[in-house]
C-alpha cells in the first residue's frame, strides 16, 4: 500500500499533474519515517525539478516539511524577532556584521544555520575560525542569548524540519538541487520552523551565485516571499549582485577580520551598503523604523554587541585569528582594468581549503583569498592584485587554475551591475 | 569521484544533453556494481523518461546492459535460432502454440522469459500450471532441448543482462517504467544476450497493452528494430491490437487449455491468425520460406512438438490442468452487442488470482476469466457471457468491479481494430 501510493504520486508529478494536499502530506511524512525509499524520493524530486509545482503545492510541501519536526518554542525574549537568509555567494559574510547591528538597533536575530557546501562557504565555518566559538546551543542558551545580547548565530537543531535535512542530502547526490520549488521550500521550512517574526532574504544573482540570471533569482524570491505570506511570516527579498565577490575577503578567518572592520565603522563599501540595506528591511519588519542602521554601523556601536555575541558562545573576540602558513601574492602582468569574477574567486578559495566538497570534510580556518584591488579598478603592471592563503601549498596550482580566465587585467571589463538589483515584497 | 560522476551524468540528462558513450558505459557498469546508488539511478531514469535518449544513446545503453553480464554461449543446435517477444497483453498466450509450431517448421526457438507483473500475466506462470513443468534449465539442458525438440521456454538466467534485472526492479517502484528508451533497451538487451539469430516482436496497442496508442507503439517498435539492427540481430516488429482480449481465455491454466486447442488445429480465430503471422515472420528470418505455418498448425502437426517440449521440462502434457474451486457465470442483462475491453478483463483476471502485484507473490494456476462470446457478437438477454474462475471467492466482488464499464451489452460497441495493424522492419 505504501509503495503503491509512492508510485502513484511519482507518476502523477511525472505526468505533469498537481499533487493533492493529501499526497504531499503523505509522501513527505512517509519519506521522513523511511516508508518511502530514497530511490522513490529521488525520482519524485527529479519529476518536480523538471515539471515544477504550482504556488499552492509549494506552500503545502513547505508545511509538510515543517510538520516533519518541531517549531522552535522560544519564550518572549523582550525584543521583536527578525532573521535574514542569504542564498549564498562568494565573500558573503554579511550575517557577521548584520546580526550584531540589528541587535544594536533593538531587534533580536535568531539565526539557525547549516554548513556550507561548495564554493560559497558557510556562516558557521566562518565563526568557527574564532578561537573557542561553538556552534551548538541548547534552546535555553538560544533564548537567554536572544534576550541578553539580541543575536544568536548557531547550528540548526535536528528537530527542525528533519524532512528537509534528509531531502537536502538526497538532492545533493541525485542532481536535483537546482529546483526552485525544492530550494524555496527547503529554505522557508527551516526559517518558519525557527519561529522568527519576520524574514529578509538576500537572493544572490550572478556567476558566483546559485541563480545565474535575474529571471531565475526573481522567481525564487517571489516563490519564497509567497511561502512566507502563506505561513504568516512577513518576508521581503532583496535581489543582489553576485557577479563579483562581496568585499575583499573570501575564506573563513579572512571574512571574520573584514566583518570586524565593518563593525568598527570601516570596511569595504559594498559590504557596508548591503549590511545596511538588509538591516533596514529587517528593522522595518520588526517595527523599529526610527533608528538609522547606517549611523549605528558607522559609529561602531554594533561592535560591542559582536563581542558579546561571540563571547556568549565561548569565543574570544580579542584572540588573534588563525593565519595561513602559506601566502602567495599575484600581481598584474600588465596595466589595465581589474576584472574579478565571483565564481573564479569562490572556486579558488574553496580549492585552497576554505570550503568543503562533502559535509563531513573539514575546512581550513585560515585558507582563502584576499583581494588587494576591487573589480573595475585601474591597475598598473606589477601591482599586487590578490593573495592566496592556505595551509596546503600543494593546492595553489589547482587554485590558480580556477582563477584563469576569471581574474585578469583587461582593457574593458564586463559592466558591473548595481549591488542592489530589486526588492520583492 | 564515483558519486561526482554520477551527479554529472544525471545533471547532463536532466538538462537535456546527450550522454556520451563513456558516460553510459560507466553509469550502467557502476550501477550494476553498486557504485552508483539506487537513488542516483532513479533520478537518472526519471530524467531519461522525461527528456528522452536519441537512437545512438539507446543503442549504447543497450550495449552497456548486455556488457553487464554474459551472452548465452549456445553450441550449434543444427537449426536456425529465432525468437519472439511480446510486450504483453490480456490473453496473450501466443508463445505456447507459436514455439512448437516454429519448431515443427524446422527452426529452433530459445525463449528465455521473465515473470509477469500486473494484468498481463507471464508465460512462465502459464506453463507452470502444467503439473511437473519446471522453468529453470541449465545451459546444457537448453542446448540439448533446442537440438532435440527445437523449442525451449524457460526462465532467464541471472548472468544475462544483470543491469537490466536491477534496473527493472528499480523502475517498478519509482514510476519510471513508461519510458520507450528504457523499455526498448530492457527488452532488446535480454534478447541480444540470448544469442538468437533473428527476433520477431509483437508490440501490442490498446487498452490492455502497455502502449495505448499506435503512435507510442510504433515509436517503441521502431526503437527496438533499430537496436536490433545496430547489434546485428535481424528484427521485425508486428503492431497488433490489444483493445479486446486475445482469444477467449485469460488466466494461466485456462490459457494453456486454449493453446492446446490451437495446437490441435482448432481454437479461436484471432489466436490462430496471430500465431501464424508471427510464425511466418520468424521462419522468414530463419530462412525457412518454403514451409506454410498455417497448414502445419491446422494439421495438428505442432501438437506432438508441444508434448515433447513440455515433457522435456518435466511436465506431463496429458495430466488434467488445475480447475478453480469457484466458478461464477455472468449473463447478459439485455439483448445487444457484446463489448469487452481488454484492460477490464485483464484486471479482473488479475484480481481473481491469475497475476501478481509483486514479483514475490504467488499466482493461482486455475484463476482467470473465460469468455463465452467474442467482442462484437450479438447476444440475447440472459445469455452467458463469461465465467470467473478463482480459488478465492472473496475476490469475485473486486473482480466484478473491474469489469464494470468495460464488459457490457451495448447498442453500438466501439469499432474493433484489425488484429494486425502494421509491420516495422
Amino acid at each position: 500500500m505504501a509503495e503503491h501510493s509512492a508510485v502513484e504520486i511519482i507518476v502523477a508529478k511525472r505526468d505533469g499533474s498537481r499533487l493533492s494536499d493529501a499526497q504531499i502530506d503523505w509522501v513527505v511524512d512517509a519519506y521522513t519515517r523511511g516508508d518511502v525509499a530514497d530511490e522513490q524520493m529521488a525520482a519524485l524530486a527529479m519529476a518536480i525539478l523538471l515539471n515544477g509545482m504550482d504556488p499552492d503545492e509549494i506552500s503545502r510541501w513547505t508545511a509538510a516539511m515543517i510538520a516533519s519536526g518541531e517549531v522552535l518554542a522560544l519564550p518572549d525574549v523582550g525584543r521583536p524577532l527578525v532573521d535574514k537568509h542569504s542564498t549564498g555567494g562568494v565573500g558573503d559574510k554579511i550575517t557577521l556584521p548584520l546580526a550584531p547591528l540589528v541587535a544594536a538597533c533593538g531587534a533580536a536575530v535568531p539565526q539557525l544555520s547549516g554548513r556550507g557546501l561548495g564554493h560559497t562557504g558557510g556562516t558557521l565555518d566562518k565563526l568557527e575560525s574564532i578561537p573557542g566559538w561553538r556552534a551548538s546551543l541548547s534552546l535555553e542558551e538560544i533564548s537567554a542569548q536572544l534576550a541578553d545580547v539580541g543575536a544568536v548565530v548557531c547550528a540548526t537543531t535536528p528537530t527542525l524540519a528533519p524532512a528537509d535535512r534528509k531531502l537536502y542530502a538526497l538532492r545533493d547526490v541525485t542532481g536535483t538541487v537546482e529546483s526552485i520549488p525544492l530550494i524555496a521550500s527547503s529554505i522557508m521550512s527551516k526559517k518558519i520552523a525557527e519561529a522568527t517574526g519576520g524574514l529578509v532574504l538576500d537572493v544572490k544573482v550572478g556567476s558566483g551565485a546559485f541563480m545565474r540570471t535575474l529571471e531565475r533569482a526573481s522567481e525564487l524570491a517571489e516563490t519564497m516571499v509567497r511561502i512566507g505570506g502563506d505561513h504568516g511570516l512577513p518576508t521581503v527579498a532583496l535581489l543582489t549582485d553576485m557577479s563579483v565577490p562581496l568585499g575583499r575577503a573570501a575564506g573563513n578567518a579572512l571574512e571574520v577580520a573584514e566583518s570586524v572592520e565593518v563593525l568598527r565603522g570601516g570596511g569595504p563599501a559594498d559590504v557596508v551598503e548591503l549590511t545596511v540595506a538588509l538591516a533596514r528591511e529587517m528593522l522595518a519588519l520588526a517595527g523599529l523604523t526610527d533608528v538609522d542602521p547606517a549611523a549605528v554601523l558607522a559609529s561602531g556601536e554594533a561592535y560591542p554587541v559582536w563581542e558579546r555575541m561571540i563571547a556568549a558562545q565561548g569565543g574570544d573576540p580579542s584572540a588573534p585569528l588563525p593565519r595561513a602558513t602559506h601566502v602567495e601574492t599575484l600581481t598584474a602582468d600588465r596595466a589595465g582594468v581589474f576584472a574579478c569574477d565571483a565564481l573564479a574567486v569562490g572556486t579558488a578559495a574553496w580549492r585552497l581549503g576554505a570550503g568543503r566538497a562533502r559535509k563531513e570534510d573539514p575546512v581550513q580556518a585560515a585558507a582563502g583569498i584576499l583581494l588587494l584591488a576591487d573589480a573595475g579598478d585601474e591597475v598598473e603592471a606589477g601591482q599586487p592584485l590578490l593573495e592566496l592563503h592556505t595551509d596546503t601549498p600543494d593546492a595553489v596550482a589547482w587554485a590558480r587554475a580556477a582563477l584563469a580566465g576569471g581574474v585578469a587585467v583587461v582593457d574593458a571589463p564586463p559592466p558591473r551591475p548595481d549591488l542592489l538589483l530589486a526588492t520583492v515584497r
